[in-house]
């Protein structure tokens, strides 16, 4: 009954490359953008990898998932440092030879001022022959396309700007609709009814996340669909669900993703 | 040079479960706690994989990552909902049969009043045949261990817990030691000196990390090695050579991890 079949859905993968990430010392704040991110344009996040600043790790992701999804995108490590190897390893993973890229290093010539620029800065130009730059507004040096990879900075300010700078490039599905609810009820005590929901309306996908706060308890049931009568006759039964059960639906448009 | 080659070092993955991180609809926040937390055990996390509520794939991540690594943790997909299909497809990743675990039901039975338990709630006792429970001193219901797969709640309450309940069964390698100072110098200007130290202390890992805020812009630089006096001569040299910059270096605790 789903009106559009996985196989039409647009897909992305992101992969985040850092020792950082993997020992705790920073958080990722760029998952959850990217997937709202994408979302909005139509395109469905299916898997996230983290590994770490190693050249074997990082080719054997990238090529294990640029040919399962129809958009990668990588986050970290390149900069001018010894710990930024992405380019090379993107190299590797395409077969392809790594070179300063002209168009990169007009980029870097033009903002660094005479004498300031250095070997280390120059290697932020380095990317696989046939790379495409992505402009980077916020501190110049560019990201870059191959494929259908798309390799950006892993600071969350550099990484946003990247993104609005190849957006023109991504042609996504139709977009992803969604319809959230919370209700102060165990989710044990609906789980039945809402398995025979979820089976009725298999264009519909039901998540079901519990809650625990101090001084109460509940769930947030999620719809998300590509068809929107769907998706509105699946969330009215919710709805009803939820009222059968005894409790008030909060509508909470602070919930909507 | 590295007194602990990384083929002794004991490893760990995470596989993250849920559709709603990849909808970007909840923020993780069980990788950066559980990387520190394996961390101070000697136990280095290495690899992240984020999948949907999908068994197939769930199957494919929870083998690829259980034969390469020395323990695997999954958070997500352990309640009583149509969506929580961790259990189911951890026995088919392990080629057993799926049963009612009596020690989980008689935790159930003990936690709800006559009445309220129901089908779905018995669901979460569903657990793979040899499983070995996990206690949930939050909310009761328990996770399970099978082999070197430790299966988790995604409530990052629930999931805290978990790990407290399972941390006797875990044998750690030597802990990690890191040392981290600040500066207020661009990541160019010092990148090629740090490559060189990198190289002169093999078995020290020197992260280097670039910040811009509204007033000023920096970097944190992060080192991490298993012995103590191989990690202070490459501090040191690494201090020094932030002063030969012209700058003061910011030892901040906070920055340690």
């Amino acid at each position: 009954m789903s009106s559009t079949p996985p196989t039409d859905a647009v897909t992305a993968a992101l992969l985040i490359i850092g020792d950082e990430i993997l020992s705790g010392r920073t958080q990722d704040a760029n998952l959850s953008y990217l997937a709202d991110w994408l979302g909005t344009r139509g395109i469905r996040l299916r898997e996230v990898r983290v590994v770490p600043d190693d050249q074997t790790r990082i080719v054997e992701a990238v090529n294990a998932l640029r040919g399962a999804y129809d958009y990668i995108f990588t986050t970290g490590g390149i900069g001018p440092t010894h710990d930024d190897i992405t380019a090379d390893a993107i190299a590797v993973a395409f077969g392809v030879e790594i070179e300063h890229n002209k168009d990169a290093l007009a980029v870097l010539e033009d903002h660094y001022q005479k004498g300031e620029i250095n070997d280390a800065r120059r290697r932020m130009a380095r990317m696989p022959v046939g790379a495409v730059l992505i402009d980077n507004p916020v501190s110049r040096a560019p990201g870059f396309q191959i494929g259908n990879v798309f390799v950006l900075a892993g600071i969350p300010r550099v990484n946003r700007a990247m993104l609005d700078s190849l957006s023109d490039r991504l042609v996504g599905g139709p977009p992803m609709l969604t319809r959230s609810v919370g209700a102060e009820v165990a989710e044990g005590a609906i789980a039945q009814r809402l398995g025979e929901i979820q089976q009725t309306y298999p264009g519909v996908s039901i998540g079901s996340y519990p809650y625990y706060q101090a001084e109460s308890y509940g769930v947030t049931l999620v719809l998300r669909a590509v068809d929107s009568a769907e998706i509105d006759a699946a969330f009215a039964e919710v709805l009803d669900m939820i009222k059968q059960a005894g409790v008030q639906p909060t509508l909470d448009p602070s919930n909507l993703v």
